[in-house]
């Protein structure tokens, strides 16, 4: 079994708590479908941001930054696709 | 001039990214007063993962993780603090 360095397990651990987050949300908007409260400029920024903070983990061969950000882009990706769906009607 | 890796250049560019992306969020939040559509969960877990992502980034020594997590946690804060205040009401 691999050692696990304290820095490692401590960057997998904010990497849960991160990409975990946006669960509840995605929970919240996919069942509500509400989006009014939530900045569609917020959302447009942060999913491109991920992804460059993707490449910024590949690059520097960061397990912890990759694994956080994969999910966390799918998440983030979703309520993104929710908010524009809404668009029109708010 | 001290010389710029692209990695860390990515690195700044992603974290101007994902940190500016709640600048709108904030504000939005802020003008509103609405927080209906938001998570507490969500920003509860968000606000605890970027502290920890804060601690790896000083571990690492790797300061575009520290620069960008250090903004975030100051708006992320800030929301949650709004949603926590109108928990009563929603």
């Amino acid at each position: 079994m691999p050692w696990l360095a304290p820095v490692d397990l401590l960057g997998t651990v904010a990497g849960i708590l991160t990409t975990a987050s946006f669960v509840p949300q995605v929970i919240k908007t996919l069942r509500s479908g509400q989006t009014r409260d939530i900045s569609l400029a917020m959302w447009l920024s942060f999913c491109l941001g991920v992804t460059l903070w993707l490449v910024y983990g590949i690059m520097l061969g960061a397990w912890p930054i990759i694994a956080a950000n994969v999910p966390t882009l799918g998440l983030a990706g979703t309520i993104l696709v929710v908010k524009l769906r809404n668009m029109n009607k708010e």
